[in-house]
């Protein structure tokens, strides 16, 4: 490979133990590599390969629609997670994540209720163009840059090396799928047909012209934690040879990725440098135990990578 | 492209509107065709890529599972399905199938139960050692072959020639997608991963050694009539624009398979060969309907195809 495929990781054992990691999985250096078709990697998208702080950035999608809501419905205004919303007060929002990172979901079922109110009954066409409008304007509030320019540099040349390197990339996120899937092809060269994520129920509504596809204003499923594992399979129907995710709900899915057969590789990524990006371990604690017990690969951001946008 | 790329196919319209469809989309000839990763093709498979006569496939791998299992205990051969099963009497499974063809589903609860307690609790790799194995070794009853040797040469061919045009074939089987899992790549050359099929729900157990995948004896979904759709739309995020079927649950997929901004073809396998295969309409009636008001093309295996396997 002509010059260095990661330019954007500091050089170090995290950096080499990726790169050799490849290198033996891929057949180079006369290691015998495993089968293409076997070469899967799969990638939690938020606090992974893009900024999930101050807040998921699928939640700004969500409290625009619920505050467009509460400004032509007034009696939602006092109605959680409307109110949260209209009021611009995201404390109590920001403590139901907290609370469902630390396993606590007793607050979950009202912020759930209103996401899927927040978009059901329209057509996934339409939640595509108004997600896809949104991730092409929106702005992260600190960050000084677009949302989709928050997706992390040194993850994004991971991506590619794996893709250069016979590698099929899935990104596996507890997100909702229809809402990464109009950026996934540019800004991460992922496939729309390789998002994996959350949705809710869709229903297919017939008629001479194709028909049209609606969601549902119920849930299917939340593709976090032991759910990861399950939607790995069910869509590719193979165990992953690399994983990568920054949370509590992703150990399931670094755990699923190992074989007998061949060497795996597991990666979490550490939001440690709060200058360049944020620094927080809260929700990934028990991923962070995980890791040192069985020796997954720790990435620091402040530390390993050189850049991060 | 040297030679004929549809030998089995007999020369004349039918044929004709394949390649010339193939060729407009696939930007031969001038046209400016469509991106490579729009052509999207979906298959439906029993009936369509395989045989479904006398019982699906799958049926008889149920069936054994259901038979080994009354012989295990007895106090199951009076209760259906197993009395079916053991019994070799498969009037009463036939009649329920029939009906559900037909639209009446007030025995299939019966055969559902039966199908989840055949596998339920196993793990996936069990499960598909064991079809594997099944489909590596079965019979079919009449036609002096192997299961597996009733791929259609005619639909392998096409899934062959589409491929060789950029398209991304996918199979859409109201049958079980982990059943099919281990013989799509050596029968059809569609890898694992692009095949859509009903499913139980599914659980993962975490371990030290990587984590356990089980069936649950409960159903997820089946990928069958509205659901076809909606399983294309949750895989692929596209609308395709090769759809073939064969029977009333393909109308949807077929419907689905309609743009604004480029021509489809919906293409539908009619049997009414009892000399080869097998001569029957029932469950395909809508389907054949349809097809005669929308111009659908419908493919007749006694005049289209030179041979069917």
């Amino acid at each position: 490979m002509a010059g260095d495929p990661l330019p954007s990781w500091r050089d170090g054992p995290t950096k080499s133990a990726i790169t050799d990691f490849v290198a033996s999985v891929s057949g180079a250096h006369g290691s015998p590599g495993v089968a293409p078709e076997e070469r899967v990697a799969v990638f939690d998208n938020d606090g992974t390969l893009w900024c999930e702080k101050p807040l998921p950035i699928q939640l700004d999608f969500i409290l625009r629609r619920l505050r467009e809501m509460a400004e032509h419905q007034p009696e939602l205004r006092e109605r959680q997670p409307w109110k949260s919303a209209y009021d611009r007060d995201y404390a109590w929002l920001g403590a139901v994540l907290e609370a469902h990172y630390a396993g606590d979901d007793s607050d979950l079922g009202t912020v759930a209720a209103g996401i899927l109110a927040a978009h059901g009954g329209i057509s996934v066409d339409d939640f595509e163009r108004q997600a896809g409008d949104f991730l092409d304007a929106a702005q992260h509030p600190t960050l000084g840059r677009r949302y989709i320019e928050t997706a992390y540099a040194p993850m994004v040349e991971l991506l590619d090396l794996l893709t250069s390197c016979g590698f099929t990339n899935y990104i596996v996120s507890g997100g909702g799928r229809d809402f990464m899937r109009p950026i996934s092809q540019s800004v991460y060269a992922v496939p729309r047909e390789r998002v994996i994520g959350s949705s809710t129920a869709l229903t297919y509504e017939g008629d001479a012209a194709g028909g049209v596809i609606r969601r549902k204003p119920e849930l299917d499923y939340i593709d976090d934690g032991a759910e990861k594992p399950v939607r790995i399979w069910s869509r590719t129907g193979r165990r992953p040879l690399l994983a990568a995710g920054n949370s509590n709900g992703d150990v399931p899915m670094l755990e699923f990725c190992s074989r007998a057969d061949t060497p795996t590789f597991r990666l979490l990524v550490l939001h440690d440098d709060a200058e360049r990006e944020f620094a927080y371990t809260a929700g990934a604690e028990a991923a962070l135990s995980r890791a040192a017990a069985d020796g997954w690969t720790v990435v620091s951001m402040r530390d390993d990578w050189l850049t991060v946008f």
